[in-house]
């Protein structure tokens, strides 16, 4: 059950964290789910393809090197994990007065399938407004390093990336800076500073309510 | 290589045959598919999910008693599976100038997905045009039985599909009736008589080139 305190639409939000893997966005929804908690607000963190059976064997498909997928066929595959993680958590979770925070939604698919592979913007936002019912983040961060940055943190995985994967990331970055300025709900985040000082300037942007009485925010 | 005396763009022609399972629309995919072949052209004959090795993985997930896929993920999946048919298969083989004939395409979303689960048929529309970067059937061949034919054509299975299903399956039925009165494109055809005297009816509404020459039909 919801704290009675926080429950209700006024604090129900619904947040995305946005950035290509090493931008240090996972990071910083955690950041954000300690930020709301400590304001006494039940929140719900959670990630793309987020948890469920389907998704995960999606997940599976999706890496398979055995599997060939056409672009839009990986985009239908995106949408169907992303159908079924909003059916199954994020609408319950907003229903039940949560915020609920998600590391990647709906500006992946533009960023990647859209700016990465070429496939139309407006196709993609068509499906994926069928594939979500509609549903969008009231807040989209974009979390923004620099290509060099982004391969430095992921360290290990880097060589496998740097071939013909660098020019690829390039656009998503690219495609991630121009999506953030055609939108008012989407904000692009400095990612070079340290984790506290970027979680600072997250929430120095956000209204949030006044901090839970300790004893209601109990169960 | 495309027989030369048949290729090119005035005899490619797509095909899909559609109906509920027990409709016999296989059998009539057949039949059309061997019509086409006596008449000298190249023909593949395909069916969803297409033998792909994504669509085989995405039909296995579907059959999986395990796993949950809400509507939206269920019709997303279809599509997956419809878009890697299309890319890997269908569209090379339009473009070597063969006929392709289809077992199910878009008009099953729209009967099973849009009809007989709820999902808008605009949202499907918008969803499947994606999918297929717009590629439509020139023809769709609706097989249309009553429910009461198909369950006694699928003897066994049909226990399995008498209880909540048939509810379900005579929406979908209903669903191809309207479908078909809707669009030129699309032929409801009587699947009642015996398979042979379907075929004529389907094939006395079709204009098809000369016969080919016998020694010109040989590779």
């Amino acid at each position: 059950m919801p704290n009675p305190s926080t429950a209700g639409a006024p604090t129900a939000r619904f947040l995305a964290l946005e950035g290509v893997d090493g931008s240090g966005k996972s990071t910083q929804a955690q950041l954000l789910a300690d930020w709301y908690r400590a304001h006494g607000m039940d929140v719900m963190l959670t990630r793309e393809p987020g948890g469920t059976a389907l998704g995960e064997r999606l997940r599976a498909i999706v890496l398979d090197p055995a599997i060939t997928c056409a672009d839009r066929a990986e985009l239908m595959l995106m949408l169907a994990a992303r159908a079924q993680h909003v059916a199954a958590c994020i609408r319950p979770a907003l229903a039940a007065g949560q915020v609920v925070i998600t590391d990647r939604f709906s500006l992946s698919s533009l960023a990647y399938q859209g700016y990465g592979r070429g496939l139309p913007l407006e196709e993609i936002r068509a499906a994926d407004a069928v594939a979500t019912g509609g549903l969008r983040p009231d807040l989209t961060l974009v979390i923004d390093v620099p290509l060099e940055t982004a391969l430095e943190r992921l360290g290990a995985a880097r060589d496998r990336i740097e071939g013909e994967g660098a020019a690829f990331l390039r656009r998503v970055i690219a495609g991630y800076h121009a999506l953030a300025h055609s939108d008012a709900t989407i904000r692009l985040v400095d990612g070079r500073p340290a984790a506290a000082a970027i979680h600072r300037a997250i929430t120095a942007g956000l209204s949030c309510p006044a901090p839970a009485n300790p004893a209601e925010g109990e169960p």
